[in-house]
C-alpha cells in the first residue's frame, strides 16, 4: 500500500514479533529484530520507532546508546516508548528526543504477548498532538484502545504505573485467597464461579485463577514481570515519599516466588508459592 | 397472602430493616426490631429466624443465649445466619440448632443497606436440601442471587470468608492506587475512567473509587466492617496455619483508619488516610 508508514519495531522477545505482525498485517513495511546489529540499523528510513524494552535502561541504551536509535531517524520521526518506567524517565527522554528533532510518544502497553499478536493491545499513552496524529495508523494496527492521556511525556507512564500496581496487588491477592480456599476445603472451580460474580472479583482473579485451576504456569505474563514493575512502581513511591503498603507487600511475594525458583513462570505461580509453604495441593497440568 | 411464612429478622441497623423491608413488601408477616424484649419474643411462632448480627459471639447470643431465638422456635423451623464467621462457629451453631430439631443455614450476605432494602442481596450459602426448601420464598424475597454452596454448615463462611479477604484487600488497594495518583499529578477522573477498563480493575475499585471523586465518606460500608472482617480472615489464617499477608497489610490499613477516628465512615476513607500521610488533597465533598 502506498503511503504506509515504515516503522522499526525494537525489542526482542514474544511482544515485539506480535507487534511486528500486527504491523504486518496492516500494510506497513516492518524493520527490526535479530536481521540488524545495532539499533540505528534496524531504524534506517523508518517514519516511526517502536521500542519494546524492559524498562527504562534498555529504552535509554536503544535510543541514545552507541548506534542509537535516535540518531540515525529523519528529523520528525516519531519514537514510541512501551516500556513501565517511571514518569521522571519518560520526560527526560522526550526531551533529549526532541534535542534531535524527534518527537517522543510515552506509551506504555498492557495486553501481554498474545494481545500483541492481534493486534489488541492497549496503550496509555501521552505526547504532543503532533505525535499522535503522525502514528495514528500504527497505533490503529497494534492496539484495540488508545489513551491519550495529555500532551506531556510522564503521564503515560504515571497512568501505567498506577495500573501495575493494581494488577500486581489483585494477582498476589488472587494468588493468596485462591490456595487459601483450598486449605478451606472448598471446590475451588466453584469458589471462580461464585467471586468472578461477587465483590471480591477483580480482572486479574478472572484472568489469572484460570491458571490455577488448569494448573497451567506456562508464562502468559511471568513473575519476574511483576517482579521489575511492582519495583519500579514501590521505588516512585520511595522517591515521593508516599507509602505503598499493598503494592510492597504484593511484590514481596513475587520476589519470593522468583527466589524459588519460578521468575520465568506465569504469575499465577504465587499460588504455588502459597502452596508449597502451607503444604495444599493446587490441580495439577495435565 | 395465606401460607407465607412467618420471618423473624433478629439484628439492629439497616441491613436488617432492609431485609425486613423485603420481607413485607413480598407479603410475608415480619417480626422483629425494638419491639421485642428478647429474640424469644421475637420468633414466636415465626417458621424462620433471619439473624442479622456482626460476628459469631452475637450469633450464638442470639440463638442461644438466654431467652433465646432457638429454644423459642417450632421444631422443624430454620434459622438464616447472616453474619461473617469462622466455619468452625458455623458448624457448631448448626449441631446446636440441631439438637433442638432446627435446622440451620449458614448463609452470609453481601450487598450492603442499599441492596438489602431492595431485595437485592448476594447470599452465600450451605445447608441441607430441607432446609434450603423451607425458605426459599424467604431467600428470593430478600436475594437476587442464592449460591447454594454445599450440604454443610461452614461451607458458605468459608465462601463468604474469600470474597471478604479479597474485597478488603482490593479497596485498599484501592485508596492506595487513587491517592497515589493524586500524588503524581495524574487526573483522578481520568484514571478512574482508565483503569476501569484496563488490567488493574476490581470490582471494589469500581465501587468505591467514586466515593473518593465525590468526596462523599458517609458510610455506604464502615471501615469498622472490614476490621471485622480482614480480622476474621487473618485470625482463621492463623489458625490453619496459612500465610495472608495482602489480607494482614490490607488489614493494618484499615486499623489505621479507624484509629484516626474514621472507624464510622464509608471504607473508601482509606485513601483519606493516605492522603493525611503524604500531604496530598483528595476531592472534597459538596
Amino acid at each position: 500500500m502506498p503511503g504506509q508508514l515504515k516503522v522499526a519495531v525494537i525489542g526482542l522477545g514474544s511482544m515485539g514479533s506480535g507487534i511486528a505482525s500486527s504491523l504486518l498485517r496492516a500494510g506497513h513495511p516492518v524493520t527490526g529484530g535479530s536481521a540488524f546489529a545495532t539499533p540505528a540499523e534496524a531504524v534506517d528510513d523508518a517514519d516511526v520507532t517502536i521500542v519494546v524494552a524492559l524498562n527504562d535502561a534498555q529504552t535509554e541504551a536503544v535510543l541514545f546508546g552507541p548506534d542509537g536509535a535516535v540518531g540515525a531517524m529523519r528529523p520528525g520521526g516519531v519514537v514510541i516508548s512501551s516500556a513501565t518506567m517511571p514518569p521522571a524517565s519518560a520526560r527526560s527522554f522526550a526531551a533529549r528526543a526532541a534535542q534531535s528533532g524527534i518527537h517522543y510518544l510515552d506509551a506504555p502497553i498492557s495486553g501481554g504477548s498474545v494481545k500483541a499478536e492481534a493486534g489488541k493491545l492497549t496503550v496509555m499513552a501521552s505526547g504532543s498532538p503532533e505525535a499522535f496524529r503522525a502514528v495514528r495508523p500504527v497505533l490503529n494496527a497494534i492496539a484495540e484502545t488508545v489513551y491519550e492521556l495529555g500532551e506531556e511525556a510522564g503521564i503515560g507512564a504515571a497512568f501505567k504505573i498506577v495500573n501495575q500496581l493494581l494488577a500486581g496487588v489483585h494477582i498476589a491477592a488472587a494468588c493468596e485467597a485462591i490456595t487459601f480456599a483450598v486449605e478451606l476445603g472448598l471446590d475451588i472451580n466453584r469458589v471462580f464461579e461464585v467471586i468472578t460474580k461477587s465483590a471480591g472479583n477483580s480482572r486479574m482473579f478472572e484472568n489469572r485463577v484460570p491458571h490455577v485451576l488448569d494448573g497451567d504456569y506456562s508464562p502468559r505474563s511471568a513473575i519476574s514481570i511483576f517482579t521489575k514493575d511492582l519495583g519500579i512502581v514501590t521505588e516512585l513511591g520511595r522517591m515521593e515519599h508516599f507509602p505503598l503498603p499493598s503494592a510492597s507487600s504484593a511484590l514481596q511475594l513475587f520476589i519470593m516466588a522468583e527466589a524459588t525458583g519460578m521468575g520465568g513462570d506465569d504469575d499465577a505461580s504465587v499460588a504455588r508459592l502459597f502452596a508449597d509453604i502451607a503444604g495444599v495441593h493446587l490441580p495439577k497440568g495435565t
